[in-house]
């Protein structure tokens, strides 16, 4: 009997998979002493679970509406919730028809079928320094050439970005709003600028906005797609391809994302969303619709008013503990701030030490870089922690700092 | 501003998805005047409404439970899942561990991933002739070489699957019970058999599981997973990748399915699943797992009872009214009869005079061969209709038949 060799098997391009180091150090952070800006979910007492029962409740005591949400349902995605996205999306500037949105399973799924249509061997891909990890996985599975911009306090850098598509690129993944990781978002001036750049040289635009709802302060910006001239003139015309989820908003677990288009690339995602799992959970796209008709807007707006605190929590805590020489964003939506440590720190290494002397996680940043690049950034989220316990936590980190750069 | 140029933006490996016409014209067929044999959906009436409504009750009503239902959760898929589907593989004869399962979005991701893992254009790619169309969609988007192997009453011929083994092939994707589209089952010594020539190889078979549990007369046959001595000796050595769901068996919408496998190769496919989509939605995993364990088996029966009598009634109705020139298979599960015509009737133009003049619809089994022949053969499904509408659909497919056979 012959056995089977996997490592041959494995096609060349899927060799490449590996687990992350970081993910198994991140295991320890999951113990209940650990206090873990690492996560990044959700805080479960937002969930509207009170709500979702009733809708849960509503749909299958109707014998048509329950069994019709428990069939296999059209790749494109339920026409009433693509509707209800349409709907929302024109409140936000960006008049797009249904046949512009696929519904996905969370934004992941939609970065993951772009780069299997976009991306190939060597295609030049831009991504913001840092960018946002998950992407990267996505993208990387079809072997991309990066081509990283750096981000000042406005948003990428224009002679940056101008240089990649000199350089041939004609595709860029950005995220104008509460990035992650790094909370950062991109001024007005500069999202016009950056969409005038990408007009010209016939570039597209992957926008990320996944966190666009989730603003504490000041007015909300327009997003790209809704400052997209082309796509305004022709909604089949665009320059911008948008990422929506509902997982920051309402909940995560059912999977409920979309991208917003042109119709031709719409067209090939359909396709290869059928050839991928058919489509997303039919219940789930109901529940979802009629969840959000339910709660929104007014849930959005205990959204973010806890997550507020929590953002301010630790914002005055990295202002009260932490050395000067440790320089930190000041997100003003989303749940990440991004902390730059002295040259010389390893963030790494910092991981290990905060995990065994002060039992607090966060996530190393060079991961978030397409040149690993980043050694001494960390990403800290403050959405799942109680603010006493942030300010606890960004103490502990404080003085750990402060020991090893005294050392 | 350049306009997007999306013919040139979209990979070279992707320009290949194109839509069926097929499709398109089986949208006619879902009008309510049309008699449809086409589709292979559940039967809606068969899904336990009641008892899911009551699980979605009690799973929200559970404060804990609820919302750690509607957190993000780990690619792998929910343990108590899992274990749940090792012990039903075990009661089955095959012995594996939860380390050997990944849950998935539907069979049909699986699939995907398998695709996505395995093959890379040129990958010589074993499939039954007719084989599962969803299957090579997923295929097709890596170009693989595909050899098809021809199906008698038995299973795939061996002289055939030897002859591709011996040109190089180490990848087989087969359907043992009740083949979706033929309806076909492998006996139990061409199991056997199948199992000795890829071990003999050190080939991997990828088994189509997704209608085995809808047997309607007989003992059921062990799968090719239980049978697979490498796999039952080290749960890690195996030749056998098994693709399960509950689909057909609890409802599809949820999108639950499995993979079975190796664990050298369930390691990346979990990479692979959180770089596409991080996970299945965490609530559609609770709640199927809640809804099996109070519903099987005894659910399973009645739905075994319910298609075995409108399987009765599509036989009866072929017998009694198709002429002989036309042959027909006669499964012992599953949802689905093959049709074989006279030589020289094309079933597509028969599927356009169906729809037209006596308003049936099937599918056209071309689309379901690798080499696309099966010009005079066509998939008929009896699972959703009643049995008196079959018997008037194929009575009103058998007048037409005859008409052109006699033009």
């Amino acid at each position: 009997m012959m056995h089977v060799s996997w490592n041959n098997l494995i096609a060349k391009d899927a060799r490449a998979l590996t687990a992350s180091e970081i993910r198994d150090l991140l295991k320890v952070a999951e113990r209940p002493e650990v206090i873990s800006f690492a996560g990044g979910v959700p805080d479960p007492k937002l969930f509207p679970l009170g709500e979702l029962s009733e809708v849960y409740a509503d749909l299958m005591a109707d014998d048509v509406a329950g069994r019709g949400a428990l069939q296999y349902s059209i790749s494109e995605g339920m026409p009433a919730l693509r509707q209800w996205i349409a709907a929302d999306l024109a409140k936000e500037g960006a008049e797009r028809t249904i046949d512009n949105i696929l519904i996905t399973n969370g934004a992941q799924q939609g970065l993951d079928m772009l780069a299997r249509l976009l991306l190939e061997q060597g295609t030049k891909l831009v991504v913001e320094k840092p960018s946002y990890l998950g992407a990267m996985q996505a993208f990387s599975t079809r072997h991309p050439d990066y081509i990283g911009v750096t981000m000042d306090d406005e948003g990428v850098v224009l002679a940056d970005l101008e240089a990649a598509f000199e350089a041939g690129a004609r595709i860029a993944y950005l995220a104008p709003d509460f990035q992650n990781p790094t909370g950062l978002s991109y001024s007005l001036a500069r999202r016009q600028a950056v969409l005038e750049l990408a007009q010209r040289y016939g570039a597209v635009i992957i926008e990320d906005a996944a966190y666009c709802k989730l603003s504490y302060e000041g007015e909300a910006l327009p997003s790209l797609l809704a400052l997209d001239e082309a796509g305004r003139q022709d909604e089949d015309a665009g320059t911008v391809v948008q990422l929506g989820t509902f997982s920051k908003t309402l909940v995560p677990a059912l999977r409920v994302g979309w991208v917003t288009a042109p119709r031709p690339l719409i067209e090939k995602l359909v396709l290869l969303k059928q050839a991928s799992d058919l489509h997303v959970a039919t219940i789930n796209q109901a529940v979802a619709l009629r969840a959000v008709e339910k709660t929104f807007p007014g849930h959005i707006d205990t959204v973010r008013d806890t997550y507020r605190t929590k953002r301010d929590a630790m914002l005055r805590a990295l202002e009260d503990f932490m050395p000067d020489s440790v320089s930190f964003t000041r997100p003003k939506g989303g749940m990440f701030v991004w902390l730059t440590l002295p040259d010389g720190i390893d963030s790494r290494a910092l991981l290990e030490r905060a995990l065994e002397e002060e039992k607090v996680a966060f996530v190393p940043g060079q991961a978030f870089f397409c040149d690993k690049s980043g050694e001494n950034t960390c990403r800290l989220s403050f959405s799942a922690g109680d603010p006493a316990r942030i300010r606890e936590g960004i103490e502990r980190l404080a003085n750990l700092i402060r020991r090893v750069h005294n050392q």
